[in-house]
């Protein structure tokens, strides 16, 4: 039986690169894809801490990459062998009442299920179920570290922040939390030319990287963050605010800060309840989202890229062997020490 | 010095009718309009709780009604004296910046101040600032009991339920309250025509009443109404849950019927805090909105009433004459007992 | 060979039943399907007269049908042998750019073939490309000639027209035309609440129609159509106009009669030319839209049909066999004389 | 009687500096301001040319500036004398139907009145009426040559072309006619970060300005014009064109290259009919829209003036004297042949 590399997640806190079984198309809109690049995502970390019960040991880890077709079943019309792609995080089935309203987050047999309930895209090879809807074809000349952040971290930055946070011309954002989501997500912002576009951090180095980015504010969290943003907003309070963060107290300094009329979009990925002060929002006219993210921004994306739009790489800050993923995961484990925000990962 | 007979907060439980200073313009945009029919609103009887401190004693209450414009002062061109109007409970200069974009809800010199910052429409007279934008002229041949509810709960209805619950044709609607304001959402929904619209309340009473107004569920509250709403909804929770009560449970039992890539619409007037289980809801696409009316669908609502598209009558359960309003708020505080919904309180 | 009777375009106005092959699955993701009821689309007329050269000599015609699937594609997993389906008579892939941004009337290898450029549904079977995207489940208990409906001429209506056209609470809507087609737009266009929907057509018998299915008003073409349209709107004119003939001078009417802001849908299908009056229409705020339908509105309006809010069953006036679909022909391309709508073909 | 010095419209192609009465305020809301800085419109030179009825002899001209508020009648209570204002092109009372429903273009008493039915901006001083909705206060530290962009081409660019052809991440614009509205679409329509933008004018000077402005393609009109943009969007066609000529010749060239789903926009001011030729664009998922402008989104304009994400100092390319405002006509009516886009008019 033919094997390949890949990383295991054995247990909490336990994982490591393994020979596993290469896989074969089963259902015939499986495609195999041989991986060129992947990455880390934030939700990998919380999965090696045994936060995510749907993943059981034993799974390989990983929903991002850009690959080659490897083998196609019969029902996969749009990609073919050779064929050079991104991998979608997100699998969609495309004919589901939840795809067919540009939902495929809730697939009913896809969604986020790479490196979840299936094996993923940390490995030599991955199989792609319902390849036809889950897979984009890679533009000649654009540099392919860069599409590696379509298969999550921009969409998901431009669907669950910036369009769910109904940025626009002339507003005023407030991002809360520098990290590479929230970075992400103000590089997307500016895609919509806000005035200000606040950045809210604990770590003043992710904060001067935010206004190399083209923040136009930089808040240090803590006692005096409100008052900041009040002063930055002439009282007002933002337009948008972005949650990037995943923690109550992060959600909760949103509701202070957004002014009436405003949008209140949650990327963090929450473990806990958070208080809605209903008594103080209840007549603000305010909105608050929330979304796993459903790729279907990422056509426009890769256009973006393509034309220069958009700035991928500026995300990418270091690169390692698939021999060293240890490496890359210890690098981005301590992504602010490092200076890290998403490490790309090279099959040789 | 001319007077008249108006309802007064004096504190806490204490009000009554008094003879008042007759109002007379004192902004250039200022109207007097004499009263010919007002009505009572659930925030009057928050008011004499104490529970709205803005409200202080002395007060002439009342945000509702609809009369004859007395007097104008020399900025106003879109109504005359003689005029038959209707009063929005919201003043709107028409020029700030939250007027521009729609929202004069948050007027930086109207809002909701009738009855609240200044005196309200319980009197034979009342002086409306802003006169311009804060009328509505009376259409001819349309009943003038139905018109009364475009002041306030009408619009409160389409403007923070429907709409903002984004219902639309075939979608699933559950409406938590069968009082007065989640009728009214009832109502207003209809004209998107849902699939299914699912009453919830305490009392069977309003449910019935619901029933007969085209709901197509009714669901009892309590331990079995979230499952009773799962096997309506085939598992998979509503498209828009309105909230139409104001406290923590019912707000936290929206968050438990709500399916994926749904809205949460609260119209309820909240004194504390809620629970928002971002834990369950980070990934589920939804949306939760909150908003003071705008009455920004006025015109589009007395449309409806004219063509008979809408029949706000039957909103209007009981009729007092004004020397009797004390009777008015005393059936109206009681109104599941006297399956009151609104009552029309006529000068005559 | 396994041979089916099916109904073949020979030539300009010649057509007629003939033996044929019974068709096979070619791709993974085709499916053939036994029909069980078909319709009439005035397409398929102006295919008889010669006026769609895509139509080939030998071609099956018919894009509309519900049937039983007959046998599957290894890559059609959201069917199979046995489950009861509607056809779209839009094909789709689900995966190309068009289909991705819901527009798969654009398909690049779909849109509308069925009885165009590939064999269509006025035959004992046939095969569906793209079967998981271009079905829908029969739910059970609808009224299967209702059903029929979805194929096209309701997500025609609703999508070219209503939607397009923007028909919203209280607007005033006028239809011009009142054949099937804008009969359908008048059911759909009720769906919003409209407070006018004014019918202008040649027939007075067709005007009686529309008035029983919910127009208020009915204006007979002609000189004093425009003038009586103005009168029905205070010189207004109207907020939607709906095209629903084909031809330069009922297009032309909906520039005359469209209100400042208002928005000219045209459902019609056009051989030539018509002016565009923009010396007229430059500064008056209009929007005109064309649309060939993408059946992205099905599920919903099959949920209609499912709760009872919308009356499909109206629509079709008569009945036929399949082995007298000549006669099918016949009635309904004298479709004002027979007072026929939608005509049904059953396969016994 | 106090006089002025006021340009003024005498016959077609007839005009001049004439001592005008200095004007006072009339109705209660109306304002007079003083005017620093005026510009001229291309609707002026039409105006001059005598194409405009509505503009009779003795008309004072212009509809764009910028000023100090010289009195106010009793009912302004937005503005007060000494106050640094832009003046808005289209006057708005903030009150009728058209005014609330955001289209205070066809305001029932405004709408474009300035230079047309009422004196005009290109004198020492104007009245305006419905002061307090149709004028904007000068933000500090803003240039004020951009400011005056403002009063007209601006929100003129961005509504008619940029957010009316829907412009978005990664689209494909095409513009045509590289005058000062054409740029000044192309400034406007990169707030939305298309990933193309063609540029198409029969002057090369102007294309090399586009080309610098930010246009990502420049072609030349002419007989290989369509065959171009072709090339440039892989066939496909272009996703938003906007018309800014305003001839026949120009809005059919639109029809040409718009893809399926695209938007054309008009801005142009159009002098007689164009031929739509829906036999090819009935079935093509398109949209048309012409309007006048409503310069409801100057508040947005001028915050990103502010924040200096908008250059509006880009499109003035000469400066006057008032004393000296026939030259400015001269120079502006010769405009490609001076390589003038705006020119500015200063009062001393």
């Amino acid at each position: 039986m033919a094997t390949m590399k890949a990383l295991v997640y054995r247990n909490k806190g336990d994982f490591g690169l393994e020979q596993k079984p290469k896989p074969k198309t089963i259902a015939s809109d499986d495609a195999v894809v041989k991986l060129v690049k992947t990455t880390i995502c934030g939700t990998d970390l919380h999965i090696l801490k045994g936060d995510v019960p749907t993943v059981q040991p034993g799974r390989i880890l990983g929903h991002e990459g850009l690959g080659v077709v490897e083998s196609v079943g019969s029902g996969v019309t749009a990609y073919k062998p050779g064929d050079r792609v991104i991998i979608s995080c997100v699998t969609a089935c495309g004919t589901c009442r939840n795809c067919r309203r540009a939902m495929p987050s809730h697939c009913s047999t896809g969604g986020w299920i790479l490196g979840n309930t299936i094996d993923g895209t940390q490995a030599e090879f991955v199989r792609i179920p319902h390849a036809n809807s889950s897979l984009h074809p890679v533009p000649k000349g654009v540099d392919e570290d860069a599409l590696v952040m379509i298969s999550d971290i921009l969409p998901t930055a431009l669907e669950c922040g910036t369009l769910n946070g109904k940025v626009a011309p002339g507003s005023i954002v407030a991002i809360v939390g520098a990290g590479p989501i929230g970075l992400s997500a103000l590089i997307t912002a500016q895609l919509y030319s806000p005035s200000k576009v606040i950045m809210i951090d604990l770590d003043q180095n992710r904060l001067d990287v935010a206004l190399k980015l083209g923040a136009t504010h930089a808040v240090v969290s803590g006692p005096d963050a409100v008052k900041n943003v009040m002063e930055i907003t002439n009282g007002e309070g933002v337009d948008s605010a972005i949650e990037a963060v995943g923690v109550a107290p992060t959600f909760e300094l949103c509701q202070e800060i957004i002014g009436v009329g405003g949008t209140i979009a949650n990327i963090g990925v929450h473990g806990g309840k958070a208080d809605l002060h209903l008594e103080k929002l209840w007549d603000r006219n305010i909105a608050i989202t929330t979304r796993l993210v459903d790729t279907v921004t990422s056509p426009m994306l890769i256009k973006l890229l393509e034309s220069g739009k958009l700035d991928g790489k500026v995300l990418t800050t270091h690169t390692f062997k698939f021999g060293n993923i240890d490496s890359a995961y210890s690098s981005f484990a301590a992504a602010a020490t490092n200076k890290a925000l998403k490490v790309i990962i090279n099959f040789d």
